[in-house]
Parts: C-alpha cells; structure tokens; sequence
C-alpha cells in the first residue's frame, strides 16, 4: 500500500479536529493544494453527512481501487471528524458503496440498469438508503471518489444526490516544460519535479502527490519533459527513470508521455539523416519505440515540436509535417500510443503576419495524418497572450484531430508573482464560436470531438507545477492547475463553478469568503489583461525573458521576435492591421467571425487592436479617444489590482495568518508591476500620440529613458 | 511579531501530544530539521522538568528577545505538553528566568558575580530554585534558549545545572554558491533559496526558518551567492533585494555577506580597469560599499574568490593578492566590515604540483594583509576530498588571520544520495597537529585564534542547503548542516558527540535508535573513504560534474584537473610522490609531520597514496600488498553500506513509516554506486596492475569499457 503524507498530514488534522483547534495549520505551507480535507463546519449538514455515511464498503482489489479506498478514508476521516468504519457487506442501511459496477449486488445492479455509466465516467446515487459510488472501470470508481468527496469539501447536499458525469475528453495532459539539468522552461516555481539523477530506485513521496493530486481532478496524462526536447532522454537509462515514474503514476490513472526530438537518430542513434522517409531512420524509430513499451507497456506517446524556433524537423529534409508526424505514428500505432504534433510554427522564411503561419501551413494538410496523430494548437494564433482571439485553425482541420494546448505557467502573466485566475481565460476560447459548421460551432466542440466526429481527444496544459513547497509559487496558481484539470474533463464547466469549488476546497466555505474572493478570481483576468495589453494589445513583454513592459524592443534578429512588430505604434496609430487591407489574418476564420473581426464597428473592442490599425483620436463605443482608452485601461488595470488587496485585506478571519501574509505580498509586487507597466507602456505610447494622458491616469512615476534602462537578466524561466 | 511554519507546526503538535497520538506525523517531510519538538517520553523526566520550570519569567524588549521568547514557547509547549505560563514576575520557585543579565535582578547578578559569561555566550544555571538562562547580548540570550532547549530535546538531565558557553570562533559562516539564476553550483538540494525576482517585496516564510535553523546551531553569518561571482549583484536593485533578507536574518544574529567580483568595477561601473591601485577603481569599491552599508548597517562584508579557475583578480593587472584584498578591506573597514579572500588557487601557468600552490603563493605574504582580511583556507591542499591531509597553510601564516573553508554539500561524497556523516571528516583536520608551534598546535588552535593570538577568527562551511522540502536533499544531510555549525561554534568538539545530540533531537532517544545509529553516522564518513578514495587515493571522480568514478579520465586542457594525474597509475604502481624525492609538498609541513609524511614507514597508511607512489606489491602493515588492500578496502566500503543497510532496516520501530522508506531507498542507491566505485575503479587499476582481484574482494560486474561507457552530462550542480 502505498503512504502518502497527505495522508499523514490527515491523520494529524483528524487530532485536530477533535479538538477543535487550530484546523487550518497544517495547510499553511500550501502543500496539500486543494485536498487539505477539513472538518464540515456546519453542524447539521455534518450531521446529515454522518448519518448517510454510517459505514462504507469498498471491496479493493487492484493498485487504483486500493488508492480509491485509501482516498475515501482519508478525506472522510477529515469531513466527518470520525474514523470511517469499513464493513464486509453493505447489508445495513447508511452505508456508502463503493465498488465497479460489475460487482454490485446483482438487486443494485438491477436498481441502477437505466444508468449507463459514461466511460472513464462514474455514477453516484442512492439505492434503498444507501448512497453508491460506481463506474465500469477501476480508474472511473477512483474518480466518483474525488468527486464525492469534493461535494463533501463544497458541503453541497448529498441527500437526493444523482450524478452521472464522465470526461468529454479522452487525453487530459499537462505539458512539463522540463529540462534534463532540473530546470524548467516558463517555470515559476522552483526546480523540475523530477530527481533524475535519484531515478530510478529512489522515488520521491511527490511524486505521489502528484499524481493524486492529478487524479482528482482528472487529468491523466503527463509528458514529462520540454517540447524544446533533448535526445538524451531516450537512452536506455532514462527509459528506465521514466519506467519508475509511470509505475508510480500508474494506479492514479497517470500515463506517462515523453518529448521526441526529431533528429534523434542522428544525436544517439549514429544514423547520419533523421529524413523519416529514410528506411533506417523508420527502423530507428521502431525500434527505440519497442523498447520504451518493452519497459512500460501503457506509455502515451510522443509530444512533438518540430521545424519550430530552431527545433529540428522533417523539414531539415524537405519533408513535411505529415510525413514526420506519420513517421512517428506508424512505430506507435501497434501500441496505441499517439503523436501529439504542434502546430506552433512560424519562421524566419516567411514574412507574412506571425498570427497566420501555423494555419497556412497545417491546414492544407488536413486529413494526410495518421488516426493516432493528433494536432496541437495553442489557444490563440500567436503565443499564450493575456488575450488572444481563438486560433483559426479550430474547426478548419475537420479531418484532423485537434488538442488544445493551453498554458498554465504565467509566461506572458506576471509569472508566480500576479493572481491572475486562468479559467476564465480558458473559458473564454473553449466558449468561443468558430463558426465552421455554423453557429454554435464552439471551440469546445472541436476539442472534445462533437464537432467533427473525431475518434481521439485531447487537451494540454503546459505546467505551472515545480518543487516549490506550495507547487505552483503563488498559492493562487494553485487555482490554475486545479481549473485546467477541470475543464480537460468538461470544457463546457463554468469558470466561476470552478473558482468557487477550488476556494471552497482550498481555503473555506464561508459566503463572506467565498462570495467576494469568486468575484475577485473572476475579475483577475481582465486586470492582468488591462493593465499589461488592453484592447486588443499583444506581445508588448520585454524580450526573451518576457518580465515587465518592452514595448520599445524593436532590434531582435527575426522581426516577429519584437514587440514593435505587434503593435506597430506610429504618429498616427498604434495596432496591426490584420484586415484584408492589411495582413487578411481575418481570413483565416470563417463567415461571419472574419466579417465580425474585419469590420470596425462590429470587432470586439477587447481585440480592436489586434485586428486594426487606427488612429490615436479613433472614437471607442463609450466615446473616448483612443488614446484615452488606452491610458483607462492601464489605470483601470492598476485600479483593479488596488481592489483586490482590499478585498483580500478583509479575508484575514477566514485564511491562516501566514497565507493571508504571503498573499498580501504578493499583491503588492503585483500593484507595483501594473502601475510600472501602465507607466512604461504609456510614456512609450506618449512619444508617438504626443498626446495628453488622459484625465483619470496616474501620470506616469518616470522617464520612459527609466523604464528602458531596467534590465533584468537573471528574470526567471529561461 | 514574526509568525513562523515551524511554530504553527508545533502548535498541532502540541494537540496531539495531548491525544498521545501520530506525534512524529509532522517531521515527516524533514522540513522541521532537527528542532521538531516532540513531548518527552520519559515520564519521571518529564515530571522533573514540569516541576522546573512551572513558569517562565522573561521579559522580552528586542526583536532578537522576541524570537527568543517564542522559540521558549514553542518549545516548552511541545516537549513539556502544557501551555507554557509566562508570569510577570520571577518571585515563586520552580521558575525559569530568561534575561540579560544586566536585567536580571541584582541579588542575582550578586549571586552569579564569579560567573564570566563570554562573548556572545550564555550562562544556564540555577539559583534560588529557579533554573537561569542570561547573557551579556541579546543574541546571547537566543543561544542560551536554543542551547536549554536542546538538553531538553536530548533528554538531559538539568537539576544540578551549571553551563557556561560561548562561541570559540568569531564569525560562523554559511557559504552559498548561489547563482542569480537560482542555480546552485554543487548544490543538490533542488533549487537555491533566494527568490530574488520577488525579493525585496515579497519575504519568504523560508528565510526565516533558515535564520532560526543557523541561529539554533550558532552560526552567525551568510554568504548569499557564489564565489564564482556576478557583478550584477552588486547593482541597487540587487542590494535592496540584499537588505530585505539582512533584515529578515537580523533578528536571529545571521548577518549577511555577498561575494565581489573583482572585475565588477569594469562590468557594472564602466571603468576601464579593476586594478586595485588604480585611485578610480579604490573610488569606487568605497563608494559602493558606503552604499551597501546605507542600506544594511551591519553588513558582514566580502568573500572573494581572485585569480583562481578562471575568475578576475589583482594578478590580471600585475598586483598581487595583497593589494587586492587590502584594496577591499580599506574601503570595508569603517564599516568593521571584513575581506574573506580565498586561497583556493592553482594556477595553469604553474606546472609544479597542485597540493603545493597555494602555499607557494600565499604563505610569503603573512603579515602584508590588513588587519580586516582574513584568507579562507579549504581543509586541504586539493579540494574537499573523502580524505586529505590538513592544509600546509594552516600554522603557517601566523601574522594573518586564517579562516577555515568546510565544505559541507558533498560534491566529491555521493551529492544528496550518499549517507555521510561529515563532522567527523572535519574534527579529523580541526584535531590534526601541525606542530607550528611544537606539539598541540592543532588546527582548531589555528581556527579559533588562539595558536596565534588573532583578532578576527573565522569558519566557512560550503552549504548543503536548497529549496528541497527537507533543505538538503538527503534528510541524514542535514546532521552536516548541523554538524558544522556545532564545530563552528565550538571547534574541540566531539563528532560522536553531535552525532548523538542530532539523532536525538531529529528522531529518538530510545536507546535502542541512538547507540546503532551514532555508529553507523560515524562509520559513514570511513565507508566513503574506502568505496572511492582509499588509501590516500584522491580526485579520481569522473570530469566537472564529479559524479561516480573516472581514473581513466586524461584528456582534459589542464593536467590537474585529470584523475591520471592524481593517482598516476603505471605498470610499476599507484600513488602520488610528494616526498622530497617527489613534488616535495611534505616540506610544506613542519617538522615532525613533514618527516611523518616523508618517511614511508610513519606515512599514516590512509593518507599513503597522497604521499608515496608505491609499487603494487609493496607490503602493507597488515602483510597485505598494496594491490590486495586496494581492492580489499573497496569491498570494506561496499560491504560497510551493506551493514548501514542493515541497521536501518532494524529502525523502523523509530522512524515514521515514510522517512524510514526514503532512507532505504538512498541506501540502496548509495550501495549500488559503492559497488559502482569497486568495480569500475578496479578494472581501471587492473589493466596496470595485471594483477589478479584479491581474495575476498567481489569481482567486478562488467568491463572497463562498460564503466568508460557511461556518461551523466545532466548530472546535478553544474
């Protein structure tokens, strides 16, 4: 069996709880993230959570069932304040069953035979004053176990509870940016998880936890290592490390998935081509694929970028996308194993609009891909912005599987430092509409397959996840991780049901909380996004690093690598004209969201800058210049960041005194950071409008000379 | 007040005690270190300590009495489980009176008048059926705490009282080789604890916890970053970041120090030299350390690594050592600021043995230093082996103040894997004589001032400490932490001792845990010795990141920085001529240990092959031959891990389930790369030696090349 200190630190809370003392400490460090089960504070729903919950059977017979088992005990020990008494029949009533539906009481199975359980899904109901947990499969049961048990966290009623709920979407992933030396690409929150060096007789306890911790929320899939990929992590010593991982992930329904660099024949294989049409570069392949399933016979697949800022491709051979993707695809086929190809392309070759290369290039090649090579595209059509419009390529590859890859890391967002709440970002995408094949032709719809009919599905979110005592550096991203993990299994949730189930489950269930902090996460989003790129702006992040304002950066070797390019800022305007006057970027979408987004009057003031070029006394629908709403937004920004510290200032009776402190400061670096972006953007904007700020904006503290001269080379993530 | 993890952690303790319940739950992750308080569990003891100390008198007025204070309480509740009664006077019996003692009552004060509390020391004793803990400063008074508490931890009996203590060394330092980055150079404890992006805003709760860990064990100083330096350090925004940690250690006594880039004056000051004669370059060295000094008034000054593998130094300009130190030290000195410069040189101009250089260089300088430039010696001549001799520069340099540099993170002893115990490997070079002075001039007396009446002494250890859950990868690495703190503060002390006291205070006094396991700590540090590096053998780990064995390694730029020419290894035999016939290095040591080392027959036999190249049929004391002991003393290392393995597996009745797992899973990896060490190191030797494996020795598991084969270039800390 496996031991957990999560487990252990639940076992101390369960002391604690009985006495009635000090329940929130053990959280403190962040570490539990949102499984920190604490006791039901309200005493007649615990009361009516006792009286339903008198005893469980759970008869565990595999590795998941028995972390299942584990789990429930666990968390109800915590709720309910009582040791779970674990029976050998569910004869009595007030029991809790738990068990694959194929091994119910043949009456049961009988009660339930109008339920078709979805798969990987679960069922959870009542049956003659018993209340049931069940599912086709071990993984399904381990997965009604966190949902009941959230319910508990949430203190929803359980007393006429039916929920039948399974995921929408096959492969639920989170993307680790991770380098072989420890390091993390776009990481925040201190080393890679992954002790490779340890690997593989020594297994760490977080690994543990994060697999769990995944489980719950349903994520069940993790690619290991940085898409900007190295050979070496396909040697056999390494195969052996990542063997020791996907053991350990195994029983929470983790599979392991690893990054594929292309010319890695060449690099440990001494073939002298990586050319996929090559007969030996295939058996290479192969071969080294063979002896990955050899060591773990669930692996997932490779996740591919290629022919991509400076990464090795098929067309280093003037072959294409498919043939590579293919390539690959053949030698995993025979395991069902998948290749995730990324469509994130653009290159120094190609001088038309950044925002248009990935569907120029892969749209074309629609339906030439194997069935187990899945597409994927970042949400938006240039790089993980704080607002970007959906990426035209949803819904344009009918005949092509298409994954979602969301970023998580707050590359472009403030790092570890801003509360930037994404699922409503996420949201955001996954409810737009492309149109394809009509209204109603959501992003969701082409992600989870409804669309087009497509037989595999996936989804990926690059980690924000690191070895920093709390995971994710600020408390808050814990939030993101959480909220990703929710709406891979159903894109169609809502993002303030999440915000409101992670802060129940996190922090407390008080409305006095609650209520004000699910606004405050809502409302995060568009702070981050007036107060660093309003109405549309993108790409204005200093270079490389992408800390802080750099709106000025205008001499990096490839054009598109400077923020001037994007926002192409002159005396009479500022914005990319992406019109069919301009680059026709809007052409990509289809009728009527090109026409939405090429006409003026119609195109959504929060993009009106990524779609038109205009001038600084254009006229906004609230009838502000130009000019002046851009300086609004920066300071309503700045105004919003000032909100939120208010409102947490008044959290402190529901959260410990050193999270509220950490949060605290956190927020002011976050108050410091907006108004250095407002000022640092709007003198650097100042010197093309010549314009007045307008009234209402805090003049800017410095000289734009002040802002330019701020350099920070060892900013973190690189 | 500050609120610290560790006292909110005790305070669920203390609920637990009271259950009598899973009261070792919290030390689990090791983040507790070795002040996890857990209630005693002698029942008379604890009944005697209830009825000393029935009340706490201790008027607190300083931020160091504050953190004093609370760490009485945190610790009273837990070991004594009760809520400490702290009373406003100390008029009853049986209380425990905690002041300085110019605050102490003045019958008291009379009645301690014989008492000469020393410098930063402290008094416990008793008087008047109170039990007493005063000294002359605050941060006295916090030593004096921690010190009772520890009898406490370790069960001591405190009826009959009386100890007087100080620290032996004046500055007690940590050593980071931090990088802006938050890269660690050898450091494999995850990631460095300076998160600088978010400094000075945002306070790590860690770095408070990292203050009250080095105050508990006396060490009063840090240097933050590597001595491998960066210029950018010392530019405002980074002092500000400084200053914000200066002032979170400053409470706890912990001052801080930063490393100086001698070229810093070129890279951030735009001057267009670093010659520390020039008037430009002393310019500005003052102005920037007045500006230091603005903003934290107690720094503790500069470490400095100067023309050594590859950094700048005086000798770029034709200056020497001197001049450079002195040119930092004037401009430190106003502020009682120090220069640690370090002798750790080797130059690839200078083709005479490595062991000799620092010595040749620095020796002939005694008495040019300032009085505020102290040279930081490393252990020995080499670089932080398994074993060497002591450095020939210790007693050598009466006039100049020498600080010794330990290194504890174990970059040539297994990283974070290896269990080794290394406070014994520092009281073997602090006990050594060097007979400078006639015999009993050990290098404690060095250390500590007393051989040579110094005004400043001073003990760097290298840290072992990173963003790990448990601080330092291993959780046995953090006895060295401890360990060296304890020598620090008191150089004479004895290894077994501090052995005991931490295994008490981070597991059990059960006698049945301590006895075996203070045995198996001591024995760890020979165990390292004969599985790598037996018999005076030396620097024959594989190239740059030192990871396993690699004698065969001879190609590298530099001659002294290949294995070969450590060992140099040939069909006639093994070892390093240092004898006057040889390198001559011996003569560096004075007489008789120059003598001992020179005379084959005195050579202690585990410092043999440093000394003497011996052919492989040369007859040990025991009637072995040198090859057979060679081999004979690998397989005594293997097989010594094998013991450690055993004893831990009889531990498990006082170790929490998940700490006990953790433990065997790095033995069982620090056996497999002891055998790793045998085998591959005696093939190597073999090919010379021709000669068959001795008797008793485990045959090797695969070929040389096969060892030859194996490359780590991610291996951790480069």
């Amino acid at each position: 069996m496996k031991i957990n200190v999560l487990l252990h630190y639940k076992r101390i809370l369960v002391c604690l709880v009985l006495l009635g003392y000090c329940t929130t400490a053990v959280s403190q460090s962040g570490y539990g993230l949102w499984l920190d089960y604490k006791k039901i504070s309200d005493a007649s729903l615990l009361n009516d959570y006792q009286n339903q919950i008198q005893s469980v059977y759970f008869p565990a017979k595999s590795e998941t069932l028995d972390v299942a088992r584990e789990e429930l005990k666990l968390g109800l020990d915590a709720l309910l304040g009582t040791t779970t008494e674990f029976s050998a029949t569910a004869s009595s009533k007030g029991t809790l069953i738990v068990s694959k539906f194929d091994a119910l009481d043949q009456k049961i199975q009988k009660n339930l035979r109008k339920i078709t359980i979805p798969e990987d899904g679960f069922y959870i109901g009542h049956v003659s004053g018993n209340t049931i947990i069940t599912a086709k499969e071990d993984i399904g049961v381990l997965y009604g176990v966190f949902n009941f048990l959230r319910l508990l966290q949430t203190q929803q009623s359980i007393d006429k509870l039916t929920l039948l709920d399974g995921p929408k979407i096959d492969l639920r992933i989170l993307n680790h940016w991770d380098n072989l030396d420890g390091t993390v690409e776009r990481g925040y929150a201190g080393k890679s998880l992954w002790k490779w060096q340890k690997l593989p007789t020594y297994i760490d306890q977080r690994y543990i936890d994060y697999a769990r911790a995944n489980a719950s929320i349903g994520i069940n899939g993790t690619v290991l290592t940085n898409v900007n990929a190295n050979a070496w992590l396909l040697t056999p010593g390494y195969i052996d490390k990542v063997a020791a991982l996907a053991d350990t992930f195994r029983p929470y329904g983790v599979k392991v998935y690893l990054t594929a660099r292309f010319s890695a024949p060449i690099e440990i294989g001494q073939l002298s081509t990586a050319d996929p049409l090559d007969p030996e570069v295939q058996q290479w392949w192969k071969t080294k694929i063979d002896s990955v399933y050899a060591k773990i016979p669930d692996f997932g697949g490779f996740l591919v970028k290629a022919n991509s800022e400076g990464q090795p491709g098929p067309q280093n051979y003037g072959r294409t996308h498919v043939d590579g993707a293919n390539m690959m695809a053949e030698a995993l086929a025979p395991h069902n194993g998948v290749v995730l190809w990324r469509a994130f392309v653009y290159s120094e070759h190609d001088a038309s609009d950044r925002a248009k290369q990935a569907y120029s290039e892969f749209v074309p090649m629609d339906g030439d891909f194997k069935e187990n090579v899945i597409i994927q595209v970042k949400n938006g059509p240039i790089d993980f912005q704080p607002r970007e419009p959906f990426h035209p390529i949803f819904g344009a590859m009918p005949k092509t599987a298409l994954a979602m890859e969301f970023q998580i890391t707050q590359e472009y967002l403030g790092f570890s430092t801003h509360l930037v709440f994404l699922p409503k970002l996420f949201e955001e995408v996954l409810q737009a509409d492309t149109y394809q094949q009509g209204k109603g032709s959501l992003v969701a719809k082409v992600i989870d397959g409804s669309l087009d009919n497509h037989k595999i599905t996936a989804i990926s979110g690059v980690s924000n996840i690191g070895s920093d005592l709390n995971w994710t550096g600020h408390p808050f991203a814990q939030a993101n991780w959480y909220g990703y993990g929710r709406l891979a299994w159903n894109p169609y949730l809502n993002a303030e049901v999440i915000a409101e189930q992670w802060l129940r489950s996190t922090y407390s269930n008080e409305e006095a909380f609650v209520e004000p902090m699910t606004d405050l996460l809502i409302e995060s989003r568009e702070a981050v996004v007036n107060y660093m790129t309003p109405l549309g702006l993108h790409h204005i992040m200093d270079t490389n690093h992408h800390y802080g304002p750099g709106p000025w950066v205008s001499e990096l070797a490839r054009p598109e690598w400077n923020p001037t390019y994007y926002h192409k800022t002159d005396a009479n305007g500022i914005g990319f004209d992406r019109t069919q006057k301009g680059s026709g970027a809007v052409l990509q979408y289809a009728d009527p969201v090109a026409q939405r987004f090429e006409q003026l009057d119609q195109c959504p003031e929060n993009l009106l800058l990524w779609f038109h070029h205009l001038p600084w006394d254009y006229t906004l629908s609230d009838g502000q210049t130009l000019w002046n709403s851009i300086g609004l937004h920066y300071q309503k920004g700045v105004d919003q960041v000032r909100d939120m510290l208010k409102v947490w200032e008044q959290m402190s009776p529901y959260v410990d005194a050193l999270s509220h402190k950490e949060v605290r400061m956190l927020l002011d670096i976050q108050l410091q950071e907006a108004i250095w972006w407002k000022d640092a953007c709007m003198q650097y904007f100042h010197q093309y409008s010549k314009l007045p700020f307008p009234e209402g904006m805090e003049k800017p503290e410095h000289s734009l000379d002040y802002y330019k001269s701020l350099k920070h080379p060892y900013a973190p993530g690189i």
